[in-house]
């Protein structure tokens, strides 16, 4: 390959509320290239916000808005029963709500990605998967852009609302021969050896298709890969993820600029 | 007087929340030019943001976003003791907020009113009105106004940004020499008698002097005038302010109109 | 009949929140013999519980819990998915809320009427069922009670854990042949003739058994009529009911006393 | 002394709300003989109250009510300007929710300890002292018994109402010769050394009289110890404290088992 091989490392962060956090920001602000950023409704209020924004702009990472189910005793994990327009204003208020922060922080909203069990339910659901797609194209009109499961629903809203979609696979994540991810409690579904894992990553990231829980492989477009640093060993495997990429060539680099 | 006579009508809409209505928004924006729209802080939610934005725009009413303390059980009228950089964040949040639902309902968002507790704040309290005022001017670069109590530490905090005030007086209010409200309580503090108040509003806008409690004047600037709407009493007066100023000759249109 | 005939009247009070009112609750005190008060969770706050029980107990209405999934926004209408455990640990802490401000108001809680998706949830689903009554027993253990639909699989699971159900049934819903309300949308689901209810109650009352759509007629089990506040219609109907029921010799009367 | 030295530990339990966690309880329930847990107004919700106040029972410890200002976000610590009516009743739905988690439980609720700003306030203003024993006397009427700082208006208001407060020290806290709480920022205000810390509390429980930070002593009345949890040295502080104490031949005992 002539082109230089990257990926962009992408992790929820601003998970916290109030007096209560959620994991290491700081620490993942040093792993990650995009920043999928809680908004007020699962998590996050108008100062966490404020800060998880500031500290990404500072460490030069792109930032996201991280809409989710106004429920924060749920942590937005919970399907509430919204309407398709329920959710496109659900959407609208809270990316909005972040695009304020970032103006106040000097930087701005460059993609959004819901959050739990909002993008779970437009990763498998057209008419969810719309309803956000119409949401972003309304509200960040000069750039709408989603970051979504690759192969999800979602992915092919963005498509046909003429709007970006970035798609991203999971570090931790075993997937199916026809490119879905193995469901939780079905053998292969979590990866926790880190270098399996790392070598998986930079076989896709160098062939375009990923190994498969039956010792094939599939192929997937995917410009991102979702970390996690909800706990010191998520973190860990995060910055494994990472430095291992870049021993095998790879540069780790955001899917686009927070000036873009 | 060669130039035509004109003055604005605004009114606080939006205040419900879930199940809950404040007042008759649908009669209110029969009346008004401008509205004032709670923004999911002491009122309002996504739902109800954009139901009232839709109802404004479809009316021909300027639209402004109406900030207030995240306090719904007390509806923004206890002062809460945020720091300046907290009520910075929290105008943030909410004035994008609703720019998302309007970008949604295909309008936008012309000018920010602070509410309650957080209004009367910034009308006495300069940094108050300085936090207001540096959110406004970062979230609404483009064209960034508030409407604010004429007098008022927020009308200063504005000029100092160099961002647009536009001056409210009260349809219900006593005025003092000095040109402040008299303090509710006082004699004079309210005024319930419809013919008079607009015998007196006619007179500010013919002359810019506002006829006072103690018989005189008081030089005053305003372009709008604040009507309520939160009982039928209230919508009666409003109408009464707006068919009487009509009639003694005054136009009555929004000071700026929503695609400024 | 020998027997003097009797029934109880109740309705869901006190489903304001902070400023927003929702109903007459005073007009309502004057008809109903129970009041079914909101706990905070899909509406009701600690001055609004006070003064709803305070203000029922000044009326000689006996007061319940109304608990409901915390919901303000969905106003408890919307099904969340909790686990039996989570239902136990809302109806405990919500009936629990509401027994403090009782005692503090010198009053008492009588008994238990699970609210809306709650309440639907209980009358067909075995096991939220007991999960309610498994907390009513545990929270008012000297006189475990709930309100229940006539039928439902909560008067089942009231039997089973041997704690006391009253029936209700409903002035403005038709019922089925097999003693089921007739669902919404259907042909005969909502009566709006107030003579026709009072005479269809009247003969229930007398007989013990309902009238049906059909022209026939189900033998059911009901010490309690429903009756709705939320509008000047539906306390108008109420009024009505409470009236022509007492015409036809029927006295209308709490099926406990606030201070059993 | 002939009667055996003794002394309650006391911490707040229970601070985590939804999918936050608030300190390591589980480590802090090995330590303590009273916890005061949160009640859903700063902190906790009906899930995470069970499983402290079960976790609590299940270790022997005393459970005791920690009402605080409905505000999450700031984690009750903003003095809120609530009347004294407001007070009441916000302490009697608090306390009554956690009463009914309690009896769901298995156990009941011994004692009630303000929080935050609204302890704070009750410690400097008596009026806010009786509001909250008022509340406490009619919601828990059988044993009402408040956990106060020494010398505080709070004790003066429980004995005023002829209800026990149980008086509280602070482990890592400096007391001037009047027997006040250093305050925060002026020299001697914290305590970080163990040594020191157990030395002090030794000698304060074998005499009655507390040393101050201007090498005197001052005469308080105490049954219990603070100590806090919110951190992983505040744990080791309230280990070194209680194993101190243990080593000095005081025995940590509760001022109050669950079940009088």
């Amino acid at each position: 390959m002539t082109q230089p091989m990257r990926i962009d490392l992408n992790a929820d962060l601003g998970e916290g509320f109030g007096p209560w956090k959620m994991g290491d920001d700081l620490a993942m602000l040093d792993i990650v290239t995009s920043a999928s950023i809680a908004c007020g409704g699962h998590a996050g209020d108008s100062d966490t916000m404020f800060h998880t924004v500031s500290a990404a702009a500072k460490a030069g990472v792109t930032v996201g808005a991280h809409p989710g189910f106004e429920d924060k005793k749920g942590f937005g994990r919970r399907r509430l029963p919204l309407s398709e327009r329920d959710i496109e204003r659900l959407v609208a208020s809270q990316v909005g709500a972040l695009r304020g922060i970032a103006a106040l922080a000097g930087t701005h909203v460059a993609y959004v990605k819901p959050h739990g069990a909002l993008g779970n339910w437009a990763a498998e659901d057209r008419a969810v998967a719309n309803a956000i797609a119409r949401a972003v194209k309304a509200v960040m009109p000069e750039h709408p852009r989603v970051l979504a499961i690759a192969g999800s629903e979602l992915v092919k809203a963005a498509d046909a609302h003429h709007i970006v979609a970035v798609c991203e696979i999971f570090a931790d994540r075993g997937y199916t021969a026809q490119g879905g991810l193995i469901p939780r409690g079905q053998a292969g579904d979590l990866i926790h050896d880190v270098p399996f894992a790392i070598e998986r990553l930079a076989q896709f990231i160098q062939t375009g298709r990923m190994p498969t829980h039956d010792g094939g492989e599939v192929e997937l477009r995917a410009e991102s890969i979702c970390v996690h640093g909800d706990s010191a060993v998520a973190v860990q495997m995060a910055k494994g993820v990472r430095d291992g990429l870049q021993q095998a060539g790879v540069a780790i680099q955001p899917f686009c600029h927070a000036t873009e």
